[in-house]
């Protein structure tokens, strides 16, 4: 059987409850701030977003598998494909493309040319080192470790750097399949 | 002329661009949590919340006056019928109503039922004294600011902590309209 197929985003996005995007963008944008002003240097701050954004991953991720009817993916690039076509448009509203694949699959990288997260904003001199949206590379990280992905995620690009696109790359470390006492097709 | 009647939010909500409202909930959830983390008191992570509330009321105003085709508004009390039936909606997506206005109109209450930011949230023991939502006090008082209302806003009620509702008590402490080199309806 060929894998399933990954759903477009579209249809679940249109039927979950929604907020205001800017709304959003200000809220993450506070955070943002508080955590410059509370602690001393840069790379604590991107270190904290991403801590905040794994807390929100792990939680996130059953959101989505109850929301998208998205079947159990069958291995990592099948995953990080339904991440960036039906994640990325579930939850932010955009879409997210994967490329870059090395040989053996196990690394690639999300590339993303929309992010409702910097509208308005300009990095200052002082924050040149920070990972302004290093949340979402923690809710990656999050929500592939629920689904026994090890992953590390690294931002290679980014708009708020001088970057043309937003390009994260997710590296799978350690897959432990998890055995069901089922299959699914049966 | 009668004064303008205040529109529904629900066709400004439909569209403007926004993200899953779980994302926004369980990201609002990661700030509140920080700050617990990073400040001693209960009080300060309020007055926190606030502050950050306030940076984004100052900020969503003009969102909202360009997005809502809202009329300026004569009075205090038509403002917070607006803030109520066309902010709540256009943001949150949720509708609240205003109610126990005092003799002199310069003091109600905004009684929300439904709130997003509250969704799956309990509050520890050692968080009793937190007013979870603070961000919301901000918001208004900060977006009443920019039409040149100072405010006091208080929490009466809160879901959290045992009640059957949300209460927000606004109060106009001092209106300085500005004076406008035209009339609107010239």
């Amino acid at each position: 059987m060929p894998p399933v197929a990954p759903r477009s985003g579209d249809a679940i996005f249109a039927n979950v409850e929604r907020v205001n995007a800017e709304l959003f963008t200000l809220t993450y944008g506070a955070i943002v701030r508080q955590l410059l002003t509370d602690l001393e240097e840069v790379e604590e701050v991107n270190e904290q977003l991403d801590q905040m954004g794994y807390n929100i991953g792990i939680r996130l991720i059953d959101e989505f598998l109850a929301k998208s009817n998205v079947s159990r993916c069958n291995d990592f690039r099948e995953t990080t494909d339904v991440i960036a076509k039906v994640g990325f448009k579930m939850f932010l509203g955009v879409i997210a493309s994967v490329t870059n694949w090395d040989a053996d699959g196990t690394c690639c990288s999300i590339v993303l040319e929309d992010n409702p997260l910097v509208d308005f904003v300009e990095l200052p001199d002082n924050c040149q080192g920070l990972y302004y949206c290093n949340i979402l590379s923690g809710v990656i990280r999050g929500a592939l470790d629920m689904v026994s992905m090890k992953t590390e995620v690294t931002w290679l690009r980014d708009v708020l750097r001088g970057d043309d696109v937003f390009e994260l790359q997710v590296k799978l470390l350690k897959h432990v399949p998890e055995e069901y006492p089922y299959k699914d097709d049966e």
